[in-house]
Parts: C-alpha cells; structure tokens; sequence
C-alpha cells in the first residue's frame, strides 16, 4: 500500500474518543497498538487491546458487540480469546485490513460509536500485562556509537572490533525474564573479580545500569532451514516496543569470555505494554544510510527498499526518578536522548541475517536493538557511558548524584515518532524501579 | 529416599515386556524414560509415554484401561493429555510416586499386565516427537578438556581463561532450532572471513561439526528474583537427554566477538527422545571431585550432597556413518568415546548459578552440559578437537577421510549409566544426517 494514498496516516483524521486528539496524545487514531490487559484488581484472563487516547478498545467486547464485516469478524477471533501471537502470524494483508478497520470504527461519526463505547476500558483501570508469548528473544548491538563508546573503555586504541560494520552482531537473551513495564527489578548477586584481587567474591552487583533500546516482534516466522530475504524481511516484521536491557556492569567484565554475557543480563529485561505496529510506523521510515567510507552491506542484507526506506525517526528519552526525588514531589528527570535513525543496522538486515543460516523464527519473537546512544557524550544511552565507566559521576539537579542505579531508582523509557506532515505517535512508557538485593 | 532401599533400582527386576529384559535393552525397568511420540505416518497429537525395552506405554491408552489407584490417576492425567511439562512441574515426591507406580505395573507378575498390553506401541511403529515445550535453553561449558584443547588451537600460552575454574560459563542458546533424533540438519551458509581476507564472503559453512553433550531438562522452576539454593538444587531438575550441539566453526570466530556464538549454533540442535529422570540415574551418581590444587567451588555452589554425589558416571560416544559407508553396507565407525564423571562442573551447580542472579526457571528448561571430550586427545567430543582445528584429517575404515562434516555424513551419540551392582540403562539415539546447503 502506499503511504501517501492510506487514509489511516491522515494528520487531520480525529477519533471520536475525545482524549485520543489531544496534541500530547501517545495514541492518536493515527497509532493504534496492540496490548494485553486485564482489569486492575482482578485475576480475569488477559485480554486484547488497542490503545486509544487514555483509554483501552477491549477487542474480546469489540468483537460482541458488532458493526464489523465477516471478513474483519474472522480477523478479530483469536484477539478476542487473547492470543496475539496468532494475530501476528498473519499475512501482511490481513494485518492492514484489521488496522483500517478499527482506525475507521474509531474514526470520529464513525456508525459504530454507539456499540464500541461500552468496548472502551480507561487505561487507568487496566493492568498491563506481557503482550504474547515470547518463546526466543535475541539482542542486537545496532548502536554503533554505544559500541564505540563502550568499546574505548576497554580498548581506548581499537574500539570498534573489525566484524562490526560487516555482521549485524547479536546474541540469544532470555525470554523467561522480560517483564512488562512497571514491574520492579531486584538487585542481582553475581561473582565479580576486581582486575588486582587474587579471586572472584559472589554479591549484590554494585553497578547495576539500564540500556535504552527498541524491541521489534516478529510476525509470521519461517521454517528451520528457510531464511528470510531482505526483500521479504519487512513483512515477517510486527511492530516496535521500547527495552530496557538491565545490565551489571561488574558481573559481566568477569563472565562473559568466552561465550558472551548471561547473567549480567538475564536478571530482567522490561518492554512497554503497547506493540506499535510497522503498518502505523510507515510515515517515520527514512533512508538508510551508511557513511561513504563505510563498507556497503554485503548482498544478502541489502535491498533498495532497506536503502530508501529501512530506517526509523524515532526519538528515544531515558528519565530518573530517585526514591529522593519521589519523597520530596520533584518530578523525573531526563537523563539522556537519541534517536533510532543513528542505528548502523536496521530490523530487516537484523531479521534477515538472523535467519540466514536458517534459524527459524516464530511469531512473537523478539528483537532487542541494542543500546541506541547518540554521536555526543551526552547522548549515552547508559550509565557506563554518561559516568565514563563510572569514573565520573552524574550530578542531578536535586544535588544527588550516579554513577550508577541505587534502590528505589525509578527509570523510565520514552519513544516518539516524528516526521514532516505526519501526526506524530508514541510507545507509552517502559518503567521500572530498582528494588534491593535479596 | 534411599537409593538401597529404592526397589526401582533392584537389578534383579525384570519386566513383562520381555525385551526389556535383554541384557543389551537400553531401556530395561529399571529406566522408564519419559518421551513423546505419535503412531508414524499419522497426524495425531503427540502422546507421552515410558520406553520400555522396544515397546512405549502410552500413558493415554495405560490411564484409560485402568489398575492404578486414584493418587496414580491424578499424576497421569495431564501426561495422558500430552503434557509433559506439566509432570515436569510437579513436586519430587510426586515423580517418585509416579515411578514407583510404573515401575510395579511393569514388573514381572503385575497384576496390571492383562489391562497394560494393550496400551503398548512398538518404538518400530512409533514418530518421536520433541518430548515437551522447551521456553528457555542454555548451554554450559563443562568440559574442561574440550575447553583447554579448543583454547589451545587459539591462545597456546593461555587455553583456559581465568575465569573457568570459578564460573560455570554459559550463554543463551536457541530454543526454536532444537529438533529431535532423525531431524536432517542443513548446512547454513554464513559470514566467514579468513585471517589474511581483506573482507568477509557470505557462503555455506565449510566448517561444520558436532558437539557431544547432555542436556538437563528443569522440573519445578523458580520465580524471578528468587534464587535456588544448591541444597534444593536437585529437586528442580527432570532428567537427562543426549544433545549434539552442531557447530559452524568458521562462522564463529568471525561473528562472537564480544557477545558470543550466534549463527555459529543456532541453524539446529538435536537433542535424543528419550528423557532419563534423575530417579533412574540416582544409582550412578558419584562423587565431584576437584583436584587438589584447583579453587573449591565458591560457597554458593557447594554442598554436602553436591560433594558425595553430585557427579555422574554416563559413557558416552560419537558414531559416524558416511553416505558411502551407508552405499556400501558398512556399520557406523566410533569417532570417540568420553565420561561425563570429568564435567568440571555438576547439573545442580549449573542449575543454580544459572538461578544465583534471580533469573527464573520453568519446567522444560534445557541445560545443555558443553561438550564432553576425554582427558586423551582421542577422545575430542567434535571435529575441531580431532582433526586439531582442521589441520590434521581422521582416516575412518574404509578409507575415507575427515577433517570437518561433509554432506550425508550421518552422526550418532549414544549414552550409557553404569554402576558397580546396578542394572546399566540407555539414553537411546540422538542422530542426524548433514543435509546440503541451500
């Protein structure tokens, strides 16, 4: 479909749920992910839902309460008994044919108001819970200035290693770990050896941090021994959340040679409850460009649509509340900001190359980007880069200062999609708060 | 419970399934192994059931025609429905209790004979299946040979990193590529650059190699953040598998740096059927034992019972069988042979560093062991370590050479418990065939 003649990217185009037109919304009719929720307070099954303004369309009630053709009736099934995972391995074709249905259903003087309204769930009633079923979860490491950065603290001569502008450079995470957003991450133990003692001590890591990323689900999958190819990458592609990939910076410099890092990592992994779909994402695609003296990707990872259209405008904000902070009502505070278009590899040569020793991939797999830091020092997108290793601490504006998280740290991820004519939208929040070790 | 005074281990028992009773049955009474399987050629869901000697009891049919107390009835129902994580997730004492009741209904002069006949199917007649929903897999590096031999042929100064006698390493692997015995295994294509390249090539592996392992499957799990004590260790594990985690060794040097294997592994693992439960392998534990100038495990991965009997005593071998040994009619060739008694570190010490940073784990969780190769050259547990890196090729019998795995090569691991006075038990087959790239 083309971007310009779909009528679900019209700026102008309002809803008749008044909260979604606001300027400042996150989910305009314009947005329309998919979540899973049930009612707070209750132990109820986890519903589906799209966001809309403040509020929920609860797909199982929509589906009830009528005004949609068989086709779209069809299409709302699995939704409404909870599994997305089934939703999401459909055809790229039937995946636009739900989305305009619910943008006309939600569009203001749409016929179908009246029933929907009593579908409506306000967001403060709902719980959030884990979208689908996660069965493989594997990060990326698409920021190259994160690498870089990262990279000089280790090796100040060779930052970047020579594989990195030639192999999109991944690693299989844990899936049982990744929480939703709002779920608190304890503290973990781990052995850690200072580079001058004589062995190892097992305790609560002491530099514990935060990695601001994007995650992207995959939709339908492929067979063991299938790859996927560039040029079919985008259509094995769900839609985007925000990540926060909690780290210790003190268990992994001791645990992780040879065969990468593990339980620096899989203590917790947050996402935001709403799946922003690629089908709403269209507008805020942008060139993928590689610096001139870069090396070109080789053939299987690239496509003329990944060089015109590959990228994504999306900004991205990391924000702290401290248990300080809270006690004394001062509001959160920004600690960094980047945008996703600075990252050296976009999701279809991620999918692509993952695939392309015949990995198979399922629907509801996730994908982690990668700490998506900007070009300047300020732009970290974690603590290990803002403190220079720790090395120096960051001073908030309430006098406290970091090196790195404390208990009681509240962090929040923010993400927002921008374009030239375009209504923005938004990913809602990825937050967690740091609780003690046990 | 007493290993003495645990009937289920008497060498002495035999079966009414006569087959079992042969001297050379890998699955006599005595092991009970638990697996899934459908009639072959048909479509049906997959049913769980317990090999015994070249028969299954489907533990469908075996609910449904009766003889077991209601207790017993409570425990089958949900194998009955072919969930096996479900069993997975139930208590020690309740696996015990289900053993002690297969094990009588099996036995010699049973009076649940007569009913048990007609819920056998002939392991001939039968597909194997993956035996349960695996969510999460790790694999491990326990071999402490195969670790110093492979870091040899990289780092000949330095081939164990320092942090091996103090950690169990290991990384996250891919849990949607594991199939069962008898899978075909294609040969990825993959990112390869030789040292002296100026650039890498995107082309099949040339490379390719096995990996003999265990793999671990979890019983109960923990919740997130709550570690699991080395004390309780045991009870949340199910049992033991055969698993070849197969290897492209020219696509991981060039792509696991800094985060480790990726595509390198992730194009397949086969794992056999059959899952021996830790019930079944009680009378082969054995002491772990460190040399005497080697650290002792730090606190947290220590214990009482892990010192007297936290090792195993399991044979294990590699078998190949070329396509023109299989066009001449010549028996398979064993490539090495290996104990699992020299891992360097016990399932429950994988288990619980794997839990020690609050990382949960849930019933039908892998832990693969890392390759298991012998304290003597001729007993590398790949390829790579017996051909060293490639340079030297195996001659097989017939003639044929070998430096890594060419396509048709057929490879086989095979297992075996044995014990001073107790009936040795089987593992089964864990086999596949290389096929050719795409």
């Amino acid at each position: 479909m083309n971007i310009q003649t779909d009528t679900t990217h019209d700026p102008k185009a309002t809803s008749w749920v008044e909260s979604a037109n606001a300027a400042e919304s996150e989910f305009p009719i314009q947005n329309l992910p998919f979540g899973a929720f049930r009612r707070r307070g209750s132990d109820e099954a986890a519903r589906i839902g799209v966001a809309i303004g403040d509020q929920i369309l609860d797909l199982q009630r929509a589906l009830q309460q009528g005004g949609w053709s068989s086709a779209i009736q069809g299409l709302l099934q699995p939704l409404a008994q909870g599994d997305l995972n089934a939703h999401m391995a459909r055809s790229a074709e039937e995946r636009l044919a739900l989305r305009h249905a619910l943008f006309e259903a939600l569009l203001s003087g749409s016929e179908q108001e009246a029933a929907l309204r009593g579908a409506l769930v306000a967001q403060a009633d709902a719980e959030m819970l884990l979208p689908c079923r996660i069965t493989d979860y594997t990060d990326f490491y698409t920021g190259i200035h994160h690498a870089t950065t990262v990279g000089k603290l280790f090796r100040p001569d060779n930052p970047l290693l020579p594989n990195y502008k030639w192999v999109p450079i991944g690693y299989h995470g844990r899936s049982s770990s990744i929480v939703v957003s709002g779920t608190g991450i304890r503290r973990p133990w781990g052995q850690r050896k200072a580079p001058d003692a004589a062995e190892p001590t097992f305790a609560p890591s002491q530099r514990l941090d935060y990695e601001l990323e994007l995650g992207a689900f995959v939709a339908g999958g492929n067979a063991l021994g299938e790859p996927i190819a560039m040029e079919k990458a985008e259509q094995h592609l769900f839609g985007l959340t925000l990540l926060n990939d909690w780290s210790a910076r003190d268990i992994q410099p001791w645990e992780y040679q040879p065969l990468g890092p593990f339980l620096a990592k899989n203590f917790g992994t947050t996402i935001s409850p709403w799946i922003v779909t690629m089908e709403a994402l269209a507008p805020f695609r942008t060139a993928f460009e590689r610096p001139a003296e870069d090396p070109q990707p080789l053939p299987y990872l690239d496509s003329a649509q990944n060089r015109t259209q590959g990228a994504f405008n999306i900004e991205l904000e990391v924000w702290i509340e401290t248990a300080a902070m809270r006690a004394a009502g001062l509001p959160a505070e920004r600690l960094s900001q980047s945008n996703f278009r600075d990252a050296y590899w976009t999701w279809a040569q991620m999918l692509t190359h993952h695939a392309s020793g015949g990995c198979n991939m399922n629907p509801g797999d996730l994908l982690g980007s990668g700490t998506q830091s900007g070009p300047r020092p300020e732009q970290g997108g974690s603590l290990l880069e803002l403190s220079l290793g720790g090395k120096q601490a960051i001073r908030l504006a309430n006098g406290e200062t970091r090196t790195f998280l404390q208990d009681g740290d509240r962090l929040m991820l923010r993400g927002r999609a921008v374009a030239e004519g375009a209504r923005s939208i938004g990913f809602g929040e990825c937050s967690a708060e740091m609780l003690p070790a046990r």
